[in-house]
């Protein structure tokens, strides 16, 4: 991507009487502020002035509302929880300083389904949003803001903010121009509905429609986004995706899918990530996504000729993958679009195209109950995210983990999970890398022994058939032990371990 | 109501020819078939077929699967749990018999959202149905199926049944024709937007379209609903609502509500039911409801004048607001639609319309968790419902419990609810008699001890704050003291009850 002229980016006549420095663009910010920020899964966040943010409360206290599409890249959180910026925090995180910052207590973490949040704020049931703060690859004639990398809440944000910082990076690609569809629901009670009928549908703008006099400083950049760290497939990712493949493969087989399947959504990271390039090998033709981030693995489907279309409302791509992606935008852009996430996430997209949604779980219990979010039910580790808007509403909703965690030390398969994010009536289907448990139209005392066979590591697997043994003595429609519920994460907090309730341990 | 003549209701030419009596038609139904029945919340299940099937299992014994649109009345469930004529029973139910096998691990009950289950059948991810058994107020020209008092799923499940049996009832008021609009979404990925926009939207038909051959058999009957089992409200409930009413009072003067609200949703029993008769004496005008039961309340409310249109997928009534109702139906029926419940829960028609949905919790944390459910985690009460098609997509989810069960031996705040229907994201206000937790935009250390000082009994709030407060020394996002969190049920499992726990206990 080459560093574009500043005229061709920014078209808005007079622009330049706006043109602010990051530090003078943060002064906007004020003490006791609710702000919004562009940025998904580490892509297309605004990078200067959250810095200048930073940089200004060292020697000036001062905390907000901070308010993103997901999470920031760049070490933005990290640098901002350092300088006690952040007093309350939504929807979504990845990073530790940050996640350790919320876990002691420090900062308020507001944890949403990522459909939900522009709709709360629309409806005044949080706070008015006072700055928004977004990255731009290009600004209209008319002031319309042209996002990068993703869309994120940041259209809603600059279209409900008092004032709007504009954070013009010039090296984002212009091709980028184009890709974006920006559509906003109606407010209740007149909305029509929501006329996405498929991936592809293109309904709104390609740009954030603003009023001009709202945007109060436009602050020129060129910082990129950070890779992503997703990893490539290893043996029991790779276990885990041929699992998904083969039961896809079998339900064409039976009628139930055609060959191009439904539109996909794959959450974020390198389980997600690996399944799909599981299909860059499989029999399955003419596939679509309908997806919030769009990873190395939607590329890979393009290049081997199995995917048609891809939306979603970010790209975060690895360095290499962003490297060829970027500079061959052209390549790809007439199959991709970016949406704002209450779209790509929306419950009644979702519901309407019968999406096929995997996502990872931290853990699951014995009669498929997810937990995503909570180690040992009270530390938070990043957020539900988009997994409960999709999980809930999708036509298979998928679950992935690896049976162990910790070189075995821990079992991702538990008599009762400790946290709950998707209960069983949200969990189709439940992978790990020994095999799949097919939940659907079962009920709890019939998908125990299907996901501990199925699902769990066979060092686990007697504790699991005993926990469910002696539940079933005591009766009940989801048998339990209460006194023995959450022993396996007492073990886990007392010992650091699972390992006594190993068969071998 | 009166008895009318067949040949009004039944005006399919040559239909005497597919007559029968409900044993002969009970007998189409055999041993391991999947048997779809209308039915909901106790209205218009069809009443002869399924006892003729409970006798004839007395002496010839078969077991099937049973769906319906939710619970049945007239004892069915407890006939045919009796006669051991179920194996496998979903999505929902209410009957004592019923329940007891479900928790005994007799009958497998599979518990589920109620818009999803002819989306799991349409998409042939449960069993295909073999027969459907529809009670209809009257059959058209054409075939088309008239429903009663409910739709529940009737239209999927006569739509995608092998064979129907139709239980025309002559005692159902012939003005019950053109109150129902039938519209069934089509399949994926080819669906397109289902265009309700508003309460009083029809989009559809007012009568299940299906191909007359398909018809098996149609069986003359004249029974009548079981009356609600409603109570009128009680001291408590009525302060669970007066709390409700000076909530909505709030929002109106805040500006986040106009003084009709918005389309409301009340799920079945005395207690929503108490909250909406409280809506009658309020300051509110114009109201709507997007429902799926419409009870006495809703009736309370048009003679009121403070509603102006009610759509629900069926209406159950008391004794004596039926005897009124019925009689009276054309002074109510250009106000009211039924519609199938899987368009009167639709997760995306929830979302697009905003609707304010007020439900049941069988038990809340002190972060918002609640249960529907589980007695104690293990023993089913009824099921979900809808309250989970609603409170994940409505404006305002509210869930309402009394803060004491058994006499105030049982606290309905817990520290950790035993099971998780509904998970902290999907909770915005919960009401006790003894106030109201107004949970927007607060994370989880700032909702406890809202709820436990608002919501909680005083004489179990000591017990809960001290647990909060040992938790939050240990850390976490969500605090927990795990060998302590299902402590509270532990003790209800042991001891019969929670006064230990009691600060004056």
């Amino acid at each position: 991507m080459t560093v574009a002229s500043i005229g061709a980016r920014c078209r808005l006549p007079g622009w330049e009487s706006l043109k602010r420095s990051a530090e003078e663009a943060a002064a906007l910010i004020e003490n006791g502020m609710t702000v919004g920020m562009s940025g998904f899964t580490r892509a297309g966040e605004a990078k200067a002035v959250p810095l200048a943010l930073a940089e200004r409360a060292r020697h000036d206290p001062l905390s907000i509302t901070l308010m993103t599409g997901a999470s920031l890249g760049n070490d933005l959180d990290k640098q901002l929880t350092e300088a006690h910026v952040l007093s309350r925090r939504m929807p979504f995180q990845v990073d530790a300083t940050l996640r350790r910052a919320i876990n002691s207590g420090e900062v308020m973490f507001i944890d949403q389904h990522l459909s939900e949040t522009v709709e709360l704020l629309r409806n005044h049931q949080l706070k008015d949003m006072d700055v928004a703060v977004v990255e731009a690859a290009a600004i209209t004639e008319e002031g319309g803001i042209v996002p990068t990398t993703s869309v994120g809440n940041s259209a809603s944000y600059a279209i409900l903010a008092k004032q709007v910082i504009i954070e013009l990076n010039l090296s984002a690609p212009a091709e980028l121009e184009g890709l974006h569809d920006i559509y906003i629901p109606q407010m209740r009670p007149n909305r029509t509905p929501i006329p996405v009928v498929a991936p592809d549908s293109r309904i709104g703008t390609p740009y954030i429609p603003i009023d001009p006099s709202r945007i109060a400083a436009i602050v020129v950049t060129d910082g990129r986004d950070s890779p992503s760290t997703v990893l490539p497939p290893d043996v029991d990712t790779q276990r885990i995706a041929d699992h998904l493949m083969a039961f896809f493969a079998a339900e064409v087989e039976a009628g139930r899918l055609s060959r191009s399947l439904l539109p996909l959504q794959a959450g974020i990271g390198t389980m997600a990530n690996a399944v799909m390039t599981g299909l860059a090998n499989g029999p399955f033709e003419h596939l679509t996504m309908y997806s919030e981030v769009l990873q190395d693995s939607t590329f890979d489907l393009f290049d081997a000729g199995k995917l048609d279309y891809a939306s979603g409302c970010s790209i975060t791509l690895s360095e290499a993958r962003g490297e060829a992606v970027w500079r061959n935008l052209d390549k790809y852009r007439d199959r991709l679009i970016l949406r704002p996430q209450e779209l790509s996430n929306h419950p009644g997209i979702v519901r309407r195209l019968g999406v096929i949604a995997v996502n990872t779980a931290l853990e699951a219990d014995i009669y498929g109950n997810v937990n995503s979010t909570h180690v040992c039910g009270t530390r938070m580790m990043n957020g539900i995210g988009g997994s409960g808007d999709f999980a809930r509403n999708a036509q298979l909703a998928v679950f992935i983990t690896k049976s162990l965690a910790k070189g075995g030390d821990v079992s991702s398969l538990v008599p009762f999970v400790s946290h709950v994010d998707h209960t069983e009536h949200d969990v189709d289907i439940l992978v790990t890398e020994h095999g799949l448990a097919d939940l659907r139209g079962l009920a709890p005392r019939e998908r125990a022994p299907l996901i501990i066979e199925n699902c769990a590591d066979p060092a686990y697997r007697p504790a699991l058939h005993r926990y469910f043994e002696a539940a079933c003595r005591r009766g009940g429609h989801t048998p339990h032990c209460l006194e023995q519920a959450l022993g396996w994460h007492q073990a886990m907090e007392r010992d650091g371990h699972m390992r006594t309730l190993r068969d071998d341990g």
